[in-house]
């Protein structure tokens, strides 16, 4: 099985054609969109809906993504061996944040032209070296065939929180079409707490810790760890991220109140 | 087979969520998007894609469908079994107008943790309740294995429409993107004019009825028993809907001219 | 193999009814959305995609493509056999630059009952009479038995360009999503130049000619044969066609400088 993640919106005919790349060399595949509406060249978008997609497939999927601003460049193409699976894209860190939470066990470049397509043109990796490396991968195709092992994978920041005298610090990883404020902190543990207080910004919210949207009234809001395991911020019925004028990239604190 | 039907939209990871615990559950399984795009929380948009694109699905196929705004309240979650197949969904209304088309034989809460995610959460019921239940469901598990059989399955009001006196009321289930207005309206049999009276909100419009938005003139309006078997106004190659300023849930009265 | 392209977008429940159709005759195909998102009714954003994707997929694919204006009129439905494939659809121009690319061998009328919905309606042709003719074909019908061989199917201007002393004269086909300017100008030999003029309407750009868009320095313009094989005028991680006020049907001709 093989999911799709990406920025080429729905009217191009781009991830089609990365489909039909994939059929022609793997005929009984099954693919999965996970979304192609990543916003253009947003890599924490990309790297987000990927790590909330991932953990609901079996095991032995290959997820491939190409939010690729450095196409053409000198960026390496990759492919993430994990404890669950396969990652393939840019190494530009879209696939580190999925690749982390499933455990990652190797890091290839992929660069044996062996299992490309015969013109790899300079404008559309995505069709051209990564959908022919995903077929090959979920045929069976050994990893470590694809090129050379490699150690410093590019790791972006948003791909971890911190914590310090019980304050977590993070930033908003996304806005979801719901308007919900989704942030990068996913705590191992619990969050003790019934109410916690969250700083972004200049303003600080003190908010019900809940478990679900319907807790908190009509059109108030509520914090809670959502089902993709991030603590994010959200109205009930409305929309959290216009109401608090509030974007992706924004700094945020919580701590128990 | 299953169909899913749901207003996540297509940015967010939601839908591909689903389809990951379903494939994971019963990977042979083929699933079919009727559409994500339903507007947030549009129950009635939701039953109507969902009623005019269940006819044309194989007998046995399972209708998915989340439009779910009060996800973690009371709310039930329910199973309808048909004549032609099975729908499962919040119990709000959303399958009704598919479900009674194919003809009810019963309907069953979804409550047996056994067809669930081992930690259900309380705010993606679609992934963690619904996805199980429709997988388990094309895999031939019984529908009483799921829950107790309940007769009181929320009925909503636009599942019906009434004929007095040889007048249809009725009202606009549905605006499509080419501004087709689609009304509730689908007498069993044909309604016997060439020409019709509809009056929607204070103003009357006089149309043909014909059989072909071509039948008009180039920005004509035109009144036709659409392809999903409802009555609709539209305007050849222009938006019906913007022009005459109806949105769904206006009143219709259809009478022959 | 079966792929679809409409102009349905992604909200209604048309192309899903297509699908539900198709399944229903041929359980075992594999369908594939090129896109729903070609705007309402343009023919030559439709055959650009087609003729984009349709490389890409194997031989013996069939693709379905529904931008139909006329449908309901004395257009005709048609199938074209092609060295590669198959093409179903409105005879209006819009299979003919995917089919011309793979070389037509014949083109035949749509008109054989037989392979059609039992009550096919007048205004949705796309699911009563385009997709049980590809579920059909995919199944091995011969395409002769569809309908009469027609020898003067509807070739738009659009679907080829002119070159004289050294000049090649075309239009703009599309604008994809990240604003790039895709021309009809696909030359089977390489231009032979390191830059090149490009006139659209009454301003002339002097272009480095490139492979990639990032050999453009960030925000600078770059002419390109992307990888759909027409030429193509980029802004590295801008928008081209806002930038240059470029629009799908405008005048462009090419020179070396």
């Amino acid at each position: 099985m093989i999911t799709l993640t990406s920025d080429f919106g729905l009217a191009d005919p781009y991830a089609a054609e990365m489909k039909g790349v994939i059929l022609t060399i793997n005929p009984n595949v099954t693919i999965i969109d996970v979304t192609h509406s990543v916003e253009k060249f947003n890599v924490r978008m990309g790297a987000f809906v990927m790590a909330s997609a991932a953990p609901y497939f079996p095991k032995g999927t290959v997820h491939l993504a190409v939010v690729d601003p450095g196409v053409g460049t000198e960026r390496r193409a990759i492919l993430i061996q994990t404890k669950q699976g396969f990652f393939v894209g840019p190494d530009n860190g879209v696939l580190m944040l999925a690749a982390q939470n499933q455990g990652i066990m190797h890091v290839y470049e992929v660069a044996n032209s062996t299992f490309m397509l015969p013109k790899a043109s300079c404008t559309f990796h995505g069709r051209d070296v990564f959908a022919p490396a995903a077929a090959y991968l979920d045929m069976g195709v050994n990893p470590s065939e694809f090129g050379p092992e490699i150690k410093d994978p590019v790791n972006p920041e948003f791909a971890s929180f911190k914590q310090a005298n019980g304050v977590f610090i993070g930033e908003v990883l996304y806005v979801d079409s719901f308007g919900n404020i989704i942030t990068n902190i996913n705590p191992k543990e619990n969050i003790q707490a019934k109410t916690v207080n969250v700083k972004i910004q200049d303003f600080t919210l003190k908010l019900a810790l809940g478990k679900t949207y319907a807790q908190a009234k009509l059109q108030e809001p509520i914090a809670l760890v959502g089902s993709h395991g991030f603590l994010e911020i959200a109205i009930n019925q409305a929309n959290a991220a216009e109401k608090f004028h509030v974007k992706a990239g924004d700094r945020v604190e919580v701590s128990r109140a």
